[in-house]
């Protein structure tokens, strides 16, 4: 038991925080392999990484449902994982369902309030003050480690992405802390808010999603003052991930990139609440700074990146890629590249990995933004390299440097 | 005069070398970008290579034709580079045309002799002993040298892929010095006999096709003894270039590829060769065995490459990768590449580095298979590393040593 | 129970009769749309067709299983239809495992042969003349009808597709009948057979397959001698029907269409039969000639199509189609599809069309080729117009003839 | 001289019009094939259409120019057609200049305006009122006519689509008599005036845009008071072309579409103004109607059709179709269709074929909507069937009509 490490899934009834517990649970019941998981690769064989199987989930939802009825709605959707599976598993997500709380919302945007659906009048954080969220928030995890004995817990925010508020009240930790104290709720996102609660609590935080979370200088403040370890901000799943990979090439051929579209569709809840605008701000930002940085040369460059909601498509995301070149004695040729991936099948085995990592990081005394982590966001803290082999190296040396040290 | 350097093109006619000449024309009286010659890029610009204006090119060409006369017709069927550009440069392809001499047929296989057109009665060397070919080619270069007032010369193989042959008359610098003493004609092919002539001659020699060229163990004898730079095989253009950049993606986030099927379509005078089974051999080998090596977990792996000949397509290439992976909880995906390209203009850019950085190799005393250059090449030889990255990597470091040390 | 009909699949094992069984009764009991069924579409509603529910099954397989144990794996492999599905129809597929009788296996080419997997030493037709086995299947058939109180029985082949045959010994029944009393085993395929046996009953007959079956001259004159409607061959399912209906656009708008390559990947029984370049022959036949036909404008046309077998796609087939076209002022121009679609999906609700269409034919008196259904073939008998348009206007305009006569 | 006939066009520097005139030019003198001409098409042969040689072209534009000058800068820009044709067709061109006028600017929003560059402050007719305008564009086209000794004239608009305005003053011929006599500037769109203008003057009208043009009742009364044949609007070239040809496919086999999203770019003129959403809107509504009226089945049915400006892409637009339709068993299954054509040489065939079936019915006395042209449009004036197979046979019924009844 006292090796059992906590996860606290901030959206914990969304598709990702699903895909995240049956292929966590699976996997600890050697019901699939370890395809997926960066953990898992030779790389970091060596590393003395949490077991799968000695991770134990929990999480703040702002729908009420339980675990086991969403993954069955997700799987008849989608096609995945086999109904067989989810069945198999139906008596561990119960026990995840017994440990989701209300979840908090915040300047969340239209479409993420109106899937609270109106069953917030009681009990729900919204009537809290900003302070006495966050201490329902802390203690809310404190209850969770206390329950299951748990020697660490790493939250994750898997929540829908937020709309941008201004930045003026997170600029410091003295800002941030006394805008909170003076209740004022207009300032302030719930992503950094749950931040603030969950690293002042000295939990390692990682925000998976474009909304704020730990990247304000507030945060980055108190994680170094309590000796935390975060990361984020937006995990590279799908076409970020491709476009920090192939791109490289262009450039090591300088082949001169003269436009390079996306159109992204997908019909999952994550696709409702960006087919908002606002709420796609944040997203679209961290997806188009990516390119310029790698393909240097970019004085005629047109990138623009299209995110439609279209509900058949449910978690299957397609993505085009329209990339538009100049080569020798100014020859225009083109690459078009269809990805079709399950979005959440994609986003799923890097949540464990980095929680993998933040329980690692946390444990051998590292704190502030794990900048080794680049290669898993398209918009890393602290560290603005984006080439995908860069990254990974990054990590690959990390990793090396950490087995040579003998595990504490 | 003293700094002009030759460059010998085996195939002199060929789409590639028409591409070449006509870009390094075009650079060296600045009437084009630099665009897709790595040998531009910022990591190499501390490098004392050869200026492209000082290149002086002639070569050995099996069809009796000019370079004007080709590149107009070429420009008629692909549209690039501008009929303006192949005007302008009219005069400096009269020198090149100049410069050519009769090719050597030589187990080339029906596609390649089909081209020779019945105009071979005469002069040609089929009629030569081996041992006489190798002078006559070796004449060949020296009168060029001479003429021109070249520094140095380097060879390069651009002609079309060749059929296997049996390797073992070329295991050893004796048993092939004897073949060619015994005129053994079947036993050879005409790459290797090139190679041998060029490098017994003392200069450097780039393989860019998939034909045996300087690979077998007989050259790589040779080039030590005479202290010669070579390189090879199979320069790396499209479809391969795709796949070892875009492989180390599916490896680095640990997903099982199942499929990778490649199909390309071309109709070019090359794809006119490969669509004989037997000339497609050596090509479709070099192309397979890339992705193996990049992706490791290969149990349940398939693989195909298909090159066909669509005539209408001329030299624009067109490959259809569809890839098929695995990720999380056993989740099938697809990613699908459509390359457009036009082929000889992603060849030539190539061709102008590799004999900039031979030329370069060879003054600075370098001697063997230049194995910093395994970016270039779908079979680098001696160097058997495929990811993209690592290779590039490589040459980047090489260039950073070379560059410290300072020029003689 | 008088209204009942029968259905005999050849192949009832495959995946086309697995889906066919389970869709058919999905939709029997009300578990399921009418999508895919052409006979659904409001335009053949008037006409007095059997309804689904109405269908009985039984056939001949030659591989050793059951229709339920083969649904779970169809399932498990491809995803579809919903694993609950096939478990709720388990009874009913009990039922038609029942009236499986084993099958023939005559000249049908290695990789048909091989699945029979060495079970078959004792009481299969092997071993039978020629004439005994044409007793054999039509034992089958009779006890089949008596057995379940069938009006009438529709015989459907959907086996893997056969090798080419010389077609001398079928140019007439009377060469047809005496090879079969000879005992010519080496001259006939089992699909012709199968189609004396059937037609020579009094069944109607629909080859849904790319083998001979019903279209060589003795079959043609046994239908018409005994009465029976017949049509074939090669159900147009997924690229011809893709092929059929495009080719019309640019003819319509007078483009010059270059070539069209068309590369399929699959991985199902179908495509690892048509592995084998000698079955893949009639299949490729098919295929090809539709275009020209669309196209007329053809001298400088090129076409090829390509089917390679690949292991993890299972069921579900890809292909690409790449279309070069010229238009005004000789501009070229690029249109490519890629359909992404499960083979026996979208094979199986035209089976049900076709047999609802043969039984309505028998029972109105019609005998012969029925080339009202030219669009559901690919090489439809005795109606070589291959404009999808056209061929649906037939179809349509034959419905509305019989709807305005009284049924019978 | 008798029997030439004038071609006026609206927007006479654009794309569409500068291949428009090379290809009718180019055609005349025998320098091309008449590939993408429909009037070409065997089932065209026996009319009595004007020779393509015998038309004569003149027409306003908002920019100060001649064609020549642009139709060598559309070569360098999109690399079609030859250099060499252009500089053939020179003289030509010259001549085609000299009918150019001052066009017209009226609510054309601000991309259109920004076109006109500030060269307009003397000579244009802005500062006329509508009914100098009227008369000043009737003059225009007056004295084109009697200078080149025509027998009749076609006008034709080209130009950039207009933002919507409201319709009212267009609902009867007294309104927009009116609105023209109190010169209500603010009611009225260009080509409603350029369209009033035309058929006042008795000239046949093609609308080849999503501009209003002759699609107001004022318009339709007065072309059957004037006698006068018109059609429009907003011609069906590519992507909606594809659509109406490739929707019936999936009504025939009765499959269920879910979705078809279109994601165009490009970076002509065209679709920098359509860059501004309100210049987009008649366009976008244009292309949005079609699928629903061919599917029928449509409950659950998506669409999105996104048109991006890309300036590198110039005239060669690129379309990525993604369909997801429902088939046997509710199978989700993807077609995607990636349309890559030279906009304005797929457009300026079909305005030569507009040209040609306005002047014969105007010569065979057919006043009012030209319903058999439907197949040219994606909003057809009174003939609102979209299916581009029916729309065909309807023009081929009238011609067999026509070819039937003696020529006048």
């Amino acid at each position: 038991m006292a090796n059992r490490v906590g996860v606290w899934i901030i959206g914990g009834l969304g598709n990702v925080s699903l895909c995240t517990i049956l292929g966590a649970r699976a996997a600890a019941r050697g019901l699939t392999g370890k395809a997926a998981m960066v953990t898992e690769l030779p790389e970091f064989r060596s590393l003395p990484l949490v077991p799968v199987g000695d991770l134990v989930f929990g999480g703040h939802e702002i729908r009420h449902s339980d675990v086991y009825t969403e993954a069955v709605q997700y799987q008849k959707l989608n096609g995945v994982p086999s109904r067989e599976l989810v069945d198999t598993l139906k008596p561990d997500l119960a026990k995840v369902s017994q440990e989701l709380r209300d979840g908090l919302l915040l300047n969340c945007g239209k479409p993420v309030a109106a899937l609270a659906n109106g069953r917030w009048s009681k009990g729900n954080k919204r009537e809290l003050s900003l302070s006495e969220a966050v201490r329902a928030i802390q203690n809310d995890l404190a209850s969770f480690v206390k329950r299951n004995g748990l020697r660490d817990l790493v939250v994750v925010n898997l929540a829908s992405c937020e709309q941008p508020v201004d930045l003026k009240a997170m600029g410091s930790l003295k800002a941030l802390e006394e805008a909170i104290r003076k209740n004022r709720r207009e300032l302030l996102s719930a992503s950094v808010l749950y931040a603030y609660a969950a690293i002042d609590a000295g939990h390692p935080y990682v925000n998976f999603t474009a909304s704020l979370g730990s990247s304000v200088p507030a945060i980055e403040e108190l994680a170094l003052a309590r000796g935390v370890p975060h990361m984020g901000k937006d995990a590279k799943t799908g076409e970020t991930l491709l476009k920090t990979t192939l791109a490289p090439m262009f450039y090591m051929r300088n082949l001169n990139v003269l436009s390079w579209e996306g159109h992204n569709i997908l019909g999952n809840r994550d696709g409702m609440v960006l087919d908002d605008p606002e709420n796609a701000k944040l997203k679209l930002a961290d997806k188009k700074g990516v390119l310029e940085s790698i393909l240097k040369n970019t004085d005629r460059f047109h990138t623009r990146v299209r995110i439609d909601y279209v509900p058949s498509m449910q978690d299957w995301k397609t993505a085009w890629n329209h990339i538009h070149f100049e080569g020798f004695l100014g020859t225009k040729m083109t690459m078009q590249v269809l990805w079709q991936g399950c979005d959440s099948m994609l986003a799923a085995p890097l949540v464990i990995d980095l929680i993998r990592f933040a329980e690692l990081a946390h444990r051998t005394g590292f704190a502030g933004p794990m900048k080794h982590l680049g290669c898993f966001f398209k918009n890393p803290l602290g560290a603005k390299q984006h080439n995908m082999f860069t990254q990974f190296r990054r990590l690959v040396k990390y990793a090396a440097r950490l087995a040579a040290v003998p595990a504490e």
